[in-house]
């Protein structure tokens, strides 16, 4: 009996991993039918070119999911999962010009490749498209997905200032630091499973968790991220380890060791990020040794833990069937294990 | 008979123009009522500041004006209007990085007050905003007007990225300047036009006649504004004159030029749009004379003639009521006469 469970969940979850790539694939290949050569060159082609960066899609996966979880074909679900990539690349745009950033994903950034106008203007008609790419629904579904589309877009506007704000105040609170990543990068994960979930026409109560679900996992993933920058295996990580002591940045780990640090820890902290060596290694072994000494490093892998914890138990009270729920979360713990 | 015709165009005359100060006064009293001290600062100081600039507020008071003229209430197109107001303040601060303008009617522009991220991201912020100010209006409506505004919205970029390009291309053509400033300006008038229209709810043929009319009001107006950097009269223009011959613009005026000059004349003509002279005063002169003797300053009288003159008889096959047509036609006469 052990044995035939332990088969079947292997088998959902099989099923589930094969499904995300499956959505992965069908989402491509829809964005590769989008290309099409339009004028002016200059505003299309840089378009083009980020979109065709890649990355994991997992926004507009998490869309086209969304909508199948609550019994309607992901086919319909297409153009709303390319409006959150479309907003998203819109962003990563804006964002590169901001942190003044010469690579994404390994290749030249917009504004580098081409120059800081055209990356201004190019965003500004990703942010367009975007809304357009509603226009297929009818207007109660448009309507909808436009006003949840505007009000996250807001926030990661105002996440994004959050976070340039905070870079010159020295008195963040972890409160402030959680809206802000809510804003910058949650709610747009909550959004996109939500925008499934208006496609399939599910009631208010299903939109809300699973909107829930969503940005409840966007932080503790958001979280994991601030963790694994310090504590990450370099080979899983896929980013520099140790970047943001690096650059100073203050981060969760950051806040915590502040905020329980004895008054020396503080002092030391503070010293360390107030310096920007030639070679870095020194500092982030001793930046990491008072986040360990602080408790900063536990009290951050249990934050994260509360947030996943609270995701999941979110899916409890949505009304689809249980092997739904176990693909939900098995793609939370594929996400959160980092590997998806 | 002749004086009582006379006495009841004075006093429509006049009624217009009272009804359009009366409008940008409304108008005026619905911004002020949108300022609100919200947080993150950096992100909507910049957007207040800009908002309050000022300026004729000519695209809003269309949209109240259509409203009232299709039978609705101006109080129903407010959020409309609104919307078109943020968004033409929108593209005035990511244009003003884009051009390095350092004054924004007379004031320090948004990216000189505080800074490039706080220009894009203040921006991007209004224009999501613009969006959201169709949201009180039903679905069906709603749908109508964002769809308007993301069309009218991507060909103002695409206008944009053209006069960008044009700087550095040798062979523009009259056909492409003309759908350049089309799409730059004309397209916004138009679409001020008509979404008053669709608020207040006319049929389709009525929307199409009253966004063409203001699309060839603002061709119009453009062109004229291309005229009289040259030919205006300094006391009422209200800009530099000449001041896109210091700035070697091509204008319409150019391009006719360099259309209809003779191989001398076009070599003069290219001659002096490669110099920067200290002052510029008698380059000025130069080449007003060769825009006379090419024909290009009557060609170009001409051409704004023909606009104005498409744009009137749009007027007459419009479904209403006389007395609406004069005043449509007065706010066209006022707006080419450069008193409005």
């Amino acid at each position: 009996m052990d044995h035939m469970k332990s088969l079947v969940y292997f088998s959902i979850k099989k099923a589930t991993v094969q499904t995300i790539s499956e959505y992965q694939q069908y989402f491509s290949e829809y964005l590769e039918r989008q290309y099409i050569s339009k004028e002016p060159k200059n505003l299309y082609e840089p378009i083009s070119y980020i979109l065709q960066l890649g990355g994991k899609r997992l926004r507009p996966v998490l869309v086209l999911m969304s909508s199948e979880i609550f019994g309607t074909s992901y086919t319909k679900a297409l153009d709303a999962a390319l409006a959150v990539e479309v907003f998203h690349n819109f962003s990563l745009i804006h964002d590169d010009i901001m942190d003044d950033a010469p690579l994404r994903r390994g290749e030249e950034t917009v504004h580098e490749k081409w120059d800081l106008n055209t990356g201004i203007l190019s965003g500004d008609a990703m942010l367009i498209r975007a809304y357009q790419l509603f226009e297929n629904y009818d207007s109660q579904i448009f309507k909808e997905l436009a006003q949840l589309f505007s009000i996250t877009a807001i926030q990661v506007c105002e996440g994004q200032q959050y976070d340039i704000d905070f870079e010159t105040r020295e008195n963040v609170t972890i409160a402030e630091y959680i809206k802000m990543i809510e804003f910058k990068t949650a709610v747009l994960v909550g959004a996109a499973l939500k925008m499934g979930a208006i496609v399939a026409g599910v009631g208010d109560q299903e939109k809300a968790l699973i909107y829930d679900f969503g940005r409840l996992l966007g932080l503790a993933f958001q979280l994991q991220d601030d963790y694994l920058d310090a504590f990450g295996d370099p080979k899983s990580f896929g980013k520099q380890v140790g970047g943001d002591i690096i650059e100073n940045k203050k981060t969760f780990l950051f806040l915590k060791a502040f905020e329980h640090g004895t008054p020396k820890e503080k002092k030391e902290l503070l010293g360390l990020f107030s310096l920007n060596p030639e070679n870095p290694s020194q500092k982030i072994e001793l930046v990491k040794s008072l986040y360990e000494d602080t408790g900063a490093r536990e009290l951050t892998r249990k934050e994260i833990e509360k947030y996943t914890d609270k995701a999941f138990s979110v899916l409890k009270k949505l009304d689809i069937t249980e092997d739904r729920k176990v693909l939900l979360r098995s793609f939370g713990e594929n996400l959160m294990n980092r590997s998806v």
